[in-house]
């Protein structure tokens, strides 16, 4: 029933790929037990150095001989000025005042071609390490890049918020799409269409996409269960990326508090942010988010803001202090559940079957 | 397959309503098709006087013997200062003048007790002609109010966008809660949470409304076919309220030139804004939202604001101009069509059918 053109080309069991959250999440347990449940486990590589990408991509070939995948930031130019740097300064010191971090601290600010270079670095762990699959946010790669891939046979797939970038992301030789509905939490993935515009839910953008596009099309954005892996399907999708539902799972390496504040979230308490990062993110709206509501115009855009908070969310979290941290969520926290990956799948598959006899 | 407790309490065929859509669109034609195909039809009564709405109603029971049903505003206290109105009126002003529009057109402006009364006779029209179904839009009527409707065997349905509107609706008696995802065109219905924190897409809504109420769930928002519909269904809906689906039907009373709008628009063009009611609503923008975006924080609320700008949005009508029309739809334009109802229903039943046997 679950078997389809997404999960032949993937070579796994069931539609089903864990978000590739970035920032410690992806723990290689995370993503082993993931493949060896007949999922696609993925690495959230976006933040890390090659180094520690080749490391992690090595202890996963140890843990599953299934496949799995790494996800990288594909690298956009930024700018700031003096100014934009000083006036975010003044509003975070305060807060580094209270957590007690030393300001030299605070300036760890990349410049484009470091990230560029990173960028390069991580893709050539990718074909070195021939890691089966590789997807991009925040746009796509040059047409290089896609070549290098292709020639290794890797995967490759985007992320769209819109129709238009999904369209985009099937003519520059993309394998396959993931929709990013406005459900989701975490960074938005829009890279043409304006962020707040391209807040689009899944119930209208996955048939709209698959409308517009051949490649197959996998749905993501709170996405927990059997219900929403069905739904996903009947819209036309081929399958989900789920991120939040593997976020409060056992093997996650997300804080403890972090998985707390998840279960303990009601939907309409998860709101759109620029202040951590200075691109839009979906989270549990706290303290930080709170005072940063009347300033995020002011904010320098990523990575800028988020070499800036670094040193906050890092003091955050080893204070077991939820307040400045980031608590990244889908708008579906209601339906998170403290549990095994294994078991986690287990329920999805058995609520899977049972709606498609009712259904 | 597509009967459940929810066609069963409602004596319909198809789990499909027919969006309560206000200001001209729901044609007694309209509702009556909707209904003979066996849907509910709904008459959108939020802007009616007492007698425009029975002389619908009559006009309907003529059209059909199935039944249909009726959506009122529940009434909320409003104030506002003569500086807003000021404010508001130096803004439009320009605009008035561009169409022609004589001042004091523009000063219809209702109270508090004018808008109370109104409803209280609504709801005498809803009794006294037996309307089979009576919804509400932004609240819960008084005790007294739903004591009458039950006494009368009116079947009441109540607008949520949150788990908490949900369960306050379930609470108050009412027999059916429609879930307003953040897809939905039109005005939000959000009555207790903030409009901004209540945007929740029907992925993570309708399954986490479910989880916490018993009365049966509909799903609206984005939802135009059969996919929409066995979307919402897996989701743990019991049926589907469309709105954007039925405006581009030829029995609508909608504008020809308001039709072609939504026909040829983009999802990412549909945008939240208060400009035309004062509350928040979905729709296409266009110059008269692109003009007043920057000064939204400033308008009066709802229903002053309405009031103010009900002639530009009449004059832009008649001169077939949609750059001050409010053209509210779902995010899901791309999939509209200009067709019969009949033609819609026999779609949406048909792709029900074919997900059902794929999936």
């Amino acid at each position: 029933m679950l078997k389809n053109k997404m999960t032949e080309l993937l070579k796994i069991e069931n539609p089903i790929i864990q978000a590739p959250m970035a920032g410690g999440i992806t723990t290689s347990k995370l993503v082993a037990e993931v493949s060896n449940a007949g999922g696609l486990g993925m690495i959230g590589a976006g933040y890390m150095t090659p180094t520690q990408m080749q490391e992690q991509i090595k202890e996963i070939k140890q843990l599953t001989s299934k496949p799995f995948g790494v996800n990288l930031f594909v690298p956009n130019k930024f700018a700031y000025t003096e100014n934009e740097i000083h006036s975010a300064n003044e509003l975070l010191q305060p807060i580094r005042n209270q957590l007690h971090i030393n300001e030299e601290n605070n300036l760890n600010i990349p410049t484009c071609d470091q990230v560029i270079e990173t960028f390069n670095e991580q893709i050539k762990v990718v074909i070195d390490e021939k890691v089966p699959v590789c997807s991009f946010t925040f746009g796509i790669p040059s047409e290089s890049v896609m070549v290098d891939l292709k020639q290794n046979n890797i995967f490759v797939m985007g992320t769209a918020a819109t129709v238009e970038e999904a369209f985009i992301i099937e003519k520059s030789g993309m394998d396959m799409v993931v929709v990013q509905g406005s459900e989701a939490g975490g960074h938005r993935g829009n890279f043409i269409s304006p962020s707040q515009d391209s807040l689009i839910g899944l119930m209208s953008l996955i048939p709209q996409v698959v409308d517009h596009v051949s490649i197959p099309v996998i749905a993501a954005g709170g996405i927990m269960d059997g219900r929403g892996l069905m739904a996903s399907l009947c819209l036309g999708a081929m399958g989900v990326q789920m991120g939040t539902a593997f976020l409060t799972c056992i093997e996650s390496g997300a804080h403890q508090i972090y998985k707390e504040a998840i279960m303990h979230a009601k939907e309409d308490q998860i709101v759109l942010t620029r202040a951590f990062s200075g691109k839009y993110a979906r989270g549990i709206k706290n303290k930080f988010i709170e005072e940063m509501e009347k300033h995020e115009d002011l904010l320098p855009e990523f990575p800028v803001q988020n070499a800036l908070t670094q040193p906050i969310r890092k003091a955050s979290s080893s204070k077991q202090n939820p307040d400045y941290l980031s608590l990244w969520s889908g708008q579906s926290p209601r339906l998170a559940k403290n549990q095994s990956v294994k078991m986690l799948f287990k329920t999805i598959l058995t609520e899977a079957k049972n709606i498609n006899k009712k259904i």
